[in-house]
């Protein structure tokens, strides 16, 4: 049996509605960030960089969201896009190394430019995520990102932190109608149900989200 | 054929590399930074992005360094480490999304901070960049990081990217010799060398870098 390792809201959560989508039986192990449980040494004898999630497999422990995923699609056919393997992987590399990537200085800029922030940093940061959206909003309707595609749970997921994470005055999801479309289509299946009871993540996630509300752990 | 969209020293090389150890026929194509080639409407067609490297394909185009090692690894199985899959695949999101990422904020501060930079954005991306070639070198000694693992070649670029497009100060090779071992391994093989004659990289590219001087095009 699966075992993930997570907090509320935090990566995780795109890896239990994987889960969750194909079927898999699992249990879920809390990392709690309120007593820095990720630094741990039991944790990071399952995963060196501290970072969550954690998913334990019948090889090991398997970390990084974008690697969980795409190891996940390769046995469950059914979390893959009917698409291209190039640009599935293209599309997954962009959300990962990209989208995830940039948006992480908008949610922790003390790890990137100092407690105080930083105006030009911010406002660059800012427009390069309206710009990586707007990629994803162009390929959005494709088969690539039609739930319960891993591309279409990451970049919920994504939409999601926008607005609860950062200053979110430079993000309104009206301006990518493809991408809130993919995410109003999936945040209706049972999988989303069944992560909004475990996470505490309100009626609508995605398109709608509202502060995490867990019934353990906190987000942070 | 495959064909190479690239520029000297920029990623591309470490696509080049993969090729060449594999044995794959390819011609390339210079995409022009001078005249900003990469945003032309040609360019843009094959990666939306702009990015460069571009590696064209039976199945189309195909980019993201990361994607396009991951494809090519999944087809020619040497270029793949003998390891579990889900190590194989943590470490090139790794690479991808972390070591890559962040250096790319040494290399373009004007991007991400503005064109003055800022020292607590520099001092945090240096600290940050030490912490993972940490990691990779905890590393590099198993089967993962054996040249020619696509994620071997790609940890080469990084060490050479460090010293020549950072401000060098925080980079030590010898603080890495797990990696340094895996680097002077690798660019005593052929494949470096036809890349050393084919980018104007200078005798040992990673673990003593010079300056590139290419037949054509030019790095930034």
């Amino acid at each position: 049996m699966y075992v993930l390792h997570y907090a509320p809201d935090n990566a995780s959560l795109i890896i239990r509605l994987a889960l969750l989508e194909a079927g898999l039986p699992f249990r879920t192990a809390l990392v709690d960030r309120s007593t820095r449980a990720q630094d741990s040494a039991a944790y990071r004898r399952l995963n060196p960089t501290g970072l969550i999630p954690v998913l334990e497999t019948d090889e090991g422990p398997i970390s990084e969201t974008g690697a969980i995923l795409l190891w996940l699609a390769d046995r469950h056919p059914e979390l893959a896009p009917q698409a291209q393997r190039g640009d599935f992987l293209k599309w997954l590399f962009f959300l990962s190394n990209t989208a995830h990537a940039d948006i992480r200085h908008l949610f922790y800029p003390d790890l990137y430019v100092g407690p105080e922030g930083h105006d030009g940093h911010r406002a660059r940061l800012q427009a390069r995520m309206q710009t990586h959206f707007g990629q994803l909003d162009r390929v959005a309707d494709t088969p690539l990102f039609a739930p319960p595609s891993v591309l279409a749970l990451y970049a919920a997921a994504l939409l999601r932190w926008s607005v609860l994470y950062t200053r979110p005055d430079w993000f309104r999801l009206a301006d990518y109608p493809a991408l809130a479309a993919r995410a109003a289509a999936l945040e209706i299946r049972p999988s989303v149900a069944a992560l909004i009871a475990a996470e505490g993540l309100g009626p609508r996630p995605f398109t709608e989200p509202q502060p995490c509300r867990p019934p353990e752990g906190s987000a942070l």
